[in-house]
């Protein structure tokens, strides 16, 4: 796997990624793929839309539908026919996420399943084994992740321990070329440790550094502080991801901070509950003052959504808890998206990145 | 609105129904789009897979959106962004199925509404009024639906107020060109009474005859009795529609008796609940032998769904709850509907009906 940056402006790049399945540009959003499907969005809808890079989930995907299933395919895009990158989560996040149902020990994590409340084991090693048999594009490697608040001396024994599943990671991790493994910066809010724990990742070989445990309750003005403490530090030529981040206006400032890559389920899940995204703002497609617009969700928006169907019709549409309400809204989520980032990206290269706003 | 009968095979008939939006090629099979939506489906699947013909119900339209709503928008095909033809059912059959919610008196019915409760009175005049200003191309006379069993002289009672009301209906109807209005044959399961009903519909000028009262738990053999019986004496030169039907083998039959026209929400339905229609039987996907299967739903089937996805894929869409489970499901089962339709188009034409099998 390889990283370009083709164009700066102060810490903002713009760049491309190089997969075994062809060129990501950067700074780039990855829409959500946690069970091997972006929820409610074909695979032609995102080939159209141009989106080369989507996010699914070990955690949820070793669960079901098990990696006996994904052996009998060869790999998790031949599963889900998709034919361009796949980043996959390593399962800490998810795991940290079902509290008082997980063990977490020097060696591992035991935690019972969502789905039939079976004792499973994960650890570094049987995070990237799973990972090797999803075939992921981009593998990130396991670690342990804090809730916030966290106090300084807890933060540090999480981090130490991190540090270590992250170099047992890379170990169990085989290089190929046209794929790459991905570390995360961890040390909570606090800098001092995300030195450390960039000090630690950086002098290992990893073709990316995500930026983890922030959005999780810290602020904006705490999580862009952070941001760009650790982008300062990371090496400059490698691709930085921000986990779990965000809204059309926090990746605007990640950029800004000098991130490359995103995730987060905003786009899709808001879809699902009635929640659009407009260049005017956010609309609420339930609120009765739509039931008998009929303009498009964005009067600047030129996908199929917005030159086809009014508001009045999404709003019925949700309102009758209708299949194509959740689709047509996620799709035109999706589609804005995809349309800031290349604003965003386009602005870098123009050198105008200072004046816009979203 | 025009019928032309191309080609015919003992009862059975190949023809052309010419509307406001063009030629629908018949024995037709309308998929149902309850509430100004084929659940699941968006219109340019519809499109791609040449329906040209769907079905949209006056009682839930009224409720919601409710005719403000599409008044403002002209029509149906307006508000909901479709421009091919729309048939609408004139109500009578919905209320009635609200059970002990209604009153029926001689001039009309008044239902409490499933959504919020409130009264509501629909009649022969207010539902001509609803499904003009839905714009229907194709609107359907109100009439009073039975259940089954129900005795002979309350079949009688009913179908005596089902013809004054027809006769209301045609009163309040506008003609246009390009639009059509047809009536619906009652009489339940006795033959002498669905006479009647055609000797008095057959005295009016209506553009299509459906046949009501059937598939209501009757069977299929005096289903294909009944049916056969209505078209041996419906007017040969207007084109058939048997309600509610059905399965691909009793479309057959029926086609077989003369039909021409066809709605049911088993393709749509049974793709929301995982079940999945194929030229070997329908496969419950679920089913767990489903699980590491990497065929196609169906080998001779070259929908996108089929080309693209694995029936392991499916099953796990559809066992982890996600949209797209559904909606695959869906359109694979459309796409499956309007091939046998086109088989048994052909074989009509080609005069081999005798030996198709579904």
């Amino acid at each position: 796997m390889k990283f370009k940056i083709n164009s700066t402006f102060r810490k903002a790049r713009a760049g491309i990624l190089h997969t075994k399945y062809g060129k990501i540009e950067t700074p780039v959003f990855m829409p959500v793929g946690t069970l091997g499907t972006v929820k409610g969005i074909s695979k032609e809808i995102l080939q159209k839309y141009n989106f080369e890079l989507i996010l699914a989930n070990t955690y949820h995907l070793m669960l079901r539908p098990g990696m006996e299933v994904i052996n009998k395919f060869g790999s998790l895009n031949k599963f889900m026919s998709w034919n361009k990158s796949i980043l996959t989560d390593s399962g800490g996040f998810q795991i940290m996420s079902l509290g008082k149902n997980v063990k977490v020990d020097d060696e591992g994590v035991t935690f019972r399943s969502h789905l039939d409340g079976s004792l499973v084991r994960l650890n570094a090693e049987k995070s990237i084994e799973v990972q090797k048999c999803l075939d992921s594009t981009i593998t990130m490697t396991f670690d342990e992740c804090i809730p916030y608040p966290f106090s300084y001396s807890d933060t540090e024994v999480s981090l130490e321990r991190s540090s270590k599943w992250t170099k047992r990671s890379l170990n169990a991790y085989k290089k190929k070329s046209g794929y790459g493994i991905f570390s995360i910066v961890q040390g909570g809010m606090y800098k001092e440790l995300r030195k450390k724990s960039i000090e630690d990742l950086s002098s290992l070989e990893f073709d990316g550094y995500a930026i983890g445990g922030l959005a999780v309750g810290e602020g904006l003005k705490l999580m862009s502080s952070i941001t760009d403490y650790c982008t300062s530090n990371l090496p400059t030529e490698k691709p930085r991801y921000l986990m779990g981040v965000g809204y059309p206006s926090d990746i605007l400032e990640a950029v800004k901070n000098g991130v490359d890559m995103f995730d987060c389920v905003l786009p899709t899940r808001s879809g699902r509950t009635g929640l659009a995204f407009t260049t005017n703002g956010t609309i609420k497609i339930k609120n009765a003052k739509y039931s008998k617009d009929n303009s498009p969700l964005d009067n600047n928006c030129s996908c199929e959504i917005c030159l086809n169907y009014s508001r009045a019709y999404l709003h019925h549409l949700v309102k009758s808890s209708e299949i194509l309400g959740s689709v047509f809204l996620t799709q035109h989520n999706l589609f804005y998206y995809k349309k800031i980032m290349k604003i965003i990206r386009e602005a870098i290269i123009n050198g105008n990145l200072d004046n816009l706003k979203l």
